[in-house]
């Protein structure tokens, strides 16, 4: 039997999923109209949770449910609104609706607890629109960098005309940081996006670790020319040895445990089917729960390029794009998510998270954790994006477990 | 000391060079105003050299030079005035005019031969504008496929309009055929675009094939999913399938001599660096003299293709986009051309032609031989196209020799 304020988050997921930029499939970018009605709405559901709403000068739509006593200290919640394009209905939003409805059934038994909870609708993780990740939660953090405010979107849409059409204060977003004095710390529920917990038959898990990351742009400079005409052994071609560097790199990180490496975009000049290709450029993307085996992979992938490189007569470019470090969730934390867990009759799985999330951004702020979901098939980022209503009953059940434990201390 | 004509043929190659469709690059595509400036002046240099000159109804300009009897054959010689984007000097109107230098020699010397000389300036061979090569020599071989004249440009202008706009008729092409009674052949000079005739330090070679060629899009559709999360043994990596096959063309095209296998375009979806591929898109390109041993190379890299995917929880797809035969030169003319290298002093190097030319189409209609002029480094299809007057007077004075020679048979 689904519990009713599971059937509730389902339902409301659906709802969110209509507000988007495009016809027939979900879009739902920083600063557009799409976010604003998806934030309007969820505004609604947290004054009909007994919570006072504002929003903040990025655009994040804040949910205050105040401590049943004054001078209490604040646990935070939350999670994203925006999405990816051609998204699915549940990175990012279940989180924010899982964390809402706990705080609802406090409000149905009118029920207090000794701290008060406030709980975020972040404007922009994804980064689809300015190519910049966790713009809402940097925001709170306090490490919005304001040098982004001049980037520019597809539309040539400057990220501060964008947050002011929005009815944000770009002038504002360094200063409107989340004090973090008295803070409890961040908790965000979120999918797992990938197949652990559906193997290991698990409804949610806890999270140890956000993984580091090093995304890097690799060219491979060879020399182009005739297909019909150059023999093969007086070729340099380019894409010989950026395959030859994909399956490098693929064997490395299956050779390495926890080590995740991807190469997902490839362009060759001149990209005509009958030259020789000149010249590749592809993204090499890495992660480990260990910033020291991560930082060791990449030196090896270099070495292994520049090898490559060399026994061909092509040249190697390697230039780091963004490096962010590991981040650990708060043992104390994770540990009373894992004793949820446990109260609940389920075995407690750790995992790390090889995505990054808002906590994140947080971390720099307060201690973290996080509660995964199950999701089917690990497929995230896609339309086919699935939850089971049953899965998202006992992370509400974990998190209102979480909630009266953490009361207790 | 550099001959004459010669240097008026390097002259006219910067000439045409100047007939561009872009400003600071070489680009002319077939029907376009660029061409139709070129064909001007090569029709002005045709008249300068006793021929007379027509167009035909695809835009191709045709001179002729009469022979000293009536009644008699006529010999085809040419090449194209178009080419590729960003392109060489050379390819294609260096062969119109190095013809035109023989035909420009018995003119000053008052000379007719026993045969007409009929000298084609080619509108399209490159095929850019269209994607389909030999427009203009399948008009005069006969074999124009009227189903082309629907396709449109990246502008939306179909063949059929751009003719009419040249100037042409696309009513008459399908109709507009050279007979090909009485025909003593066709001869073709053309830079070698490989670098073979440069590595033995030859200015001339004389062509004994024109490679067969076969075009293919090839498919992986693996599994995309995030670049984060998904353990390496749990993905199905379309690119990694790929890097293997282009890895696996390349072994095979170094064991087997004569064959040539290139993969010059590559396509990933989703494409971001933060997605494993899901699907990928390839082109290959094979060619061989021989068409039985490039028919078996392209089933054995069928077969390797299926092997990876199949290992891999990846599934393939091959389609063929293009076959054209190995088209042999005749070995009489090609016997003459020979001869005609080695009355100046130099060995006769035969080589096979990888790259397709005007030829092709022509040995529909009259048996076809071909001179190739050294370039330097092979390079071709860039602005760095270049070649020697000196070995621009070789040719001219072997294509000179090969006239005479052809006289006394």
């Amino acid at each position: 039997m689904i519990d009713e304020h599971a059937r509730t988050v389902m339902e409301r997921c659906d709802r969110l999923a209509g507000f988007s930029e495009e016809h027939g499939r979900l879009t739902r970018r920083f600063a557009t109209d799409a976010l604003r009605q998806a934030g309007a709405a969820v505004a609604d559901w947290m004054r009909a949770a007994g919570m006072s709403v504002r929003c903040d000068s990025v655009g994040n739509v804040i949910g205050r449910y105040e401590a049943g006593r004054s001078g209490a200290k604040t646990l935070l919640l939350g999670s994203h609104l925006d999405s990816v394009r051609d998204a699915g209905k549940y990175d990012g939003p279940l989180g924010v609706l899982v964390a809402l409805a706990s705080v609802q059934r406090l409000h149905d038994q009118s029920r207090r607890l000794p701290y008060a909870v406030e709980l975020y609708g972040f404007a922009d993780e994804e980064g689809v629109r300015y190519h910049t990740a966790y713009l809402g939660s940097k925001v709170v953090a306090g490490t919005f960098d304001p040098s982004y405010l001049s980037r520019a979107d597809a539309d040539g849409v400057t990220m501060a005309a964008a947050i002011r059409a929005f009815g944000g204060d770009p002038e504002r977003l360094a200063a409107d940081r989340r004090r973090g004095d008295n803070l409890l710390g961040y908790c965000e529920v979120h999918i797992e996006q990938g197949p652990v917990l559906e193997a290991r038959s698990l409804p949610v898990g806890v999270v140890t670790a956000i993984a580091g990351q090093s995304r890097l742009a690799v060219d491979f400079m060879g020399m182009a020319g005739h297909a019909g005409t150059v023999p093969m052994d007086l070729r340099h071609d380019a894409l010989c040895a950026a395959a030859e560097f994909i399956l490098a790199t693929e064997a490395l990180a299956r050779r390495e445990p926890g080590l995740l490496a991807t190469v997902g975009q490839i362009a060759t000049q001149p990209g005509a089917s009958n030259v020789i290709p000149g010249q590749v450029a592809l993204s090499l993307d890495v992660r480990h729960r260990s910033d020291a085996r991560r930082t060791r992979a990449v030196e090896q992938l270099a070495e292994r390029a520049a090898q490559i490189a060399a026994a061909r007569g092509v040249t190697r470019g390697w230039r780091t794009i963004q490096e962010s470090p590991a981040v650990l969730c708060d043992p104390a934390l994770a540990g009373l998510l894992g004793r949820a867990v446990e109260s609940l009759g389920y075995p407690v799985l750790e995992l790390p998270s090889g995505a990054g999330h808002d906590a994140v951004a947080l971390s720099d702020l307060t201690r973290v954790a996080m509660l995964f979901v199950r999701c089917r098939g690990g497929v995230s980022h896609n339309p086919a994006e699935s939850v089971m209503a049953e899965d998202v009953g006992v992370a509400i059940d974990v998190l209102g477990q979480f909630l009266e434990m953490l009361a207790e201390l």
